[in-house]
């Protein structure tokens, strides 16, 4: 669809939702490790999303979106890797109204747990976002659902944008502004909605992007100026393994400077760092941010950096079995 | 020693070390789980430590001997599983004196890591107490270094008390007061100062301890009246394998109400349930608290209770190990 005819969210739906939103999801920590700021050269600022209603930022998109449902609406569906689909549920249930969520196969049971533990209804489809689409068209014929999508929607956008209205209030209430916010990228509604936030509240301010280099279709798409629309996805960050959506690249396009990647190690590393050095259980996805900086340390030497942490929902196992190697041989 | 020979410590010498100790250490977050709180029936409030200085609190004690050396000391030393001699290293490198640790050679080798992290020498030795007290008193022979022993010392067992201070403020603030206070005991140096704080502050309060049942010296040495000074300690709770010392001993029948036991299934099951549902990654030992809630659920039921999470130092291979058998058949 040519951009002119897309609904896109503004900065003023990100503080409408900031409203919207207040009372229903924690304002979570923004906290320091003098290790970490040390070990980088930069003044880091973690976000802790992980702490977040459902575990992660996806709350906000999901309370968001469940404020602004059309009228009569009795069933909510969507597709999700997890983390949008527990949050959709969870929401969904404090609305009192049902919810079904497609999962490819791949998501990790620890997701799967959660979204059931909400009341919704789990339907498994293969890994690929084809078929997540195709499964959720189906279930949408079918019913009559009304979707929420993980990421290219408005509401969505708008509602993960207010994470950037906290970390003004909270960056201003310890003295400074940050030079640089960096937020991981998959389907880019978190960082669409930061970029459109900072361009209202401190347009001077740097919003990067990353992602796993095994899953750099916003890379690409931002630097091509054409929407890559698919990918095979190689990398453990399982929240980061969808493309941009329509709505969520306009944005990225107009507010965000630049999208980063990292490798595969990189991401084990920094997730090792924070849990170590910051005692904060994120999952693979979450340390994307961290392993930026320590990838790419000169475009952040000095600066003060504000880092999303998205989320801490995991397979224990999975997480502690990509430790394995390293532990053993250190 | 009689215990009327003994110098034991004050409540006012608690009241006294947290002002020796304000801004050196860090005021540590008292966190709930909703989660957490459904599973046990009760309204638990977790104190962080695990975030501490050093990530756990015997930053406190150390912090507060070190501003009581004797003059002229150049040397400072200890015996310690770890998170002792840490903090002695740091507090040590803070004011610029030397220090060297007696570690055993089974302490988890991040422990062994952060003491040289901090510029001490560390002077290996056998696993047991024995062998600890041994290996420092030679030491001590050959240099005529000043020992700040990590838990039997009136200044550590009066700066860890002060974690009871901060938990006081931070419910009160929170609008209520805790009907118990639990706390791990291994040495007896944070449980003591407890003791002795909520004496003062709220003597209507119940103080526990929680051991593992296979280091359960402080729960025999309280209820037969006689101080049990050896024991072949079996628990993954390296912190926790220590004897109660004197004083401590001392002070705890005076303060303390009770001392309740965990299997080691629930300190892995609590350590399991900390990290996945508060994001916090704590050690062994620290989740000994929440596995007793769990073990001794009918006297806690409905009751506000503060938790101490005493620290976050482990090797996350050894720590995710313990998780595996569990993973596995989940």
């Amino acid at each position: 669809m040519p951009i002119e005819q897309l609904d896109l969210p503004t900065s003023a739906e990100v503080f409408s939702a900031a409203q919207t939103i207040a009372g229903q999801v924690h304002t979570t920590p923004l906290i320091r490790s003098t290790q970490l700021d040390t070990l980088t050269g930069a003044n880091l600022h973690f976000k802790c999303e992980h702490l977040q209603k459902v575990g992660a930022f996806k709350a906000r998109g999901a309370c968001n979106a469940m404020a602004q449902l059309p009228a009569g609406t009795h069933l909510v569906a969507t597709h999700s890797s997890g983390n949008h689909g527990a949050a959709l549920a969870w929401a969904a249930a404090q609305a009192g109204i049902e919810c079904r969520v497609v999962m490819p196969e791949t998501a990790p049971m620890a997701k799967r747990v959660a979204v059931a533990s909400y009341g919704a209804e789990i339907i498994l489809c293969g890994p690929s976002l084809a078929d997540r689409e195709s499964a959720l068209a189906k279930l949408v014929a079918e019913t009559g659902a009304h979707v929420v999508p993980p990421f290219d929607d408005p509401r969505i956008i708008a509602g993960q944008g207010t994470v950037a209205l906290e970390i003004m209030h909270q960056c201003r209430d310890a003295g400074f502004t940050p030079d640089i916010v960096i937020a991981p990228v998959g389907g880019g509604g978190l960082l669409a909605g930061i970029g459109l936030a900072m361009k209202a509240l401190d347009p001077g301010a740097t919003v990067l992007g990353a992602e796993p280099a095994g899953a750099d279709d916003a890379q690409r798409s931002l630097r091509s100026g054409q929407l890559v629309t698919s990918q095979q996805p190689d990398t453990i960050a399982d929240g980061l393994r969808t493309t941009l959506g329509q709505r969520n690249f306009a944005v990225i396009r107009e507010t965000v400077r630049d999208i980063v990647t990292v490798s595969e190690a990189g991401i084990v590393e920094a997730m090792e760092l924070l849990w170590t050095r910051t005692k904060q259980l994120v999952e693979p996805s979450a340390a994307v941010g961290l392993a930026a900086v320590l990838e790419h340390g000169a475009r952040f030497r000095n600066k003060q950096v504000a880092i999303v942490l998205t989320g801490g929902n995991m397979d224990l196992d999975r997480a502690c079995g990509l430790f394995n190697s390293r532990e053993k041989t250190a």
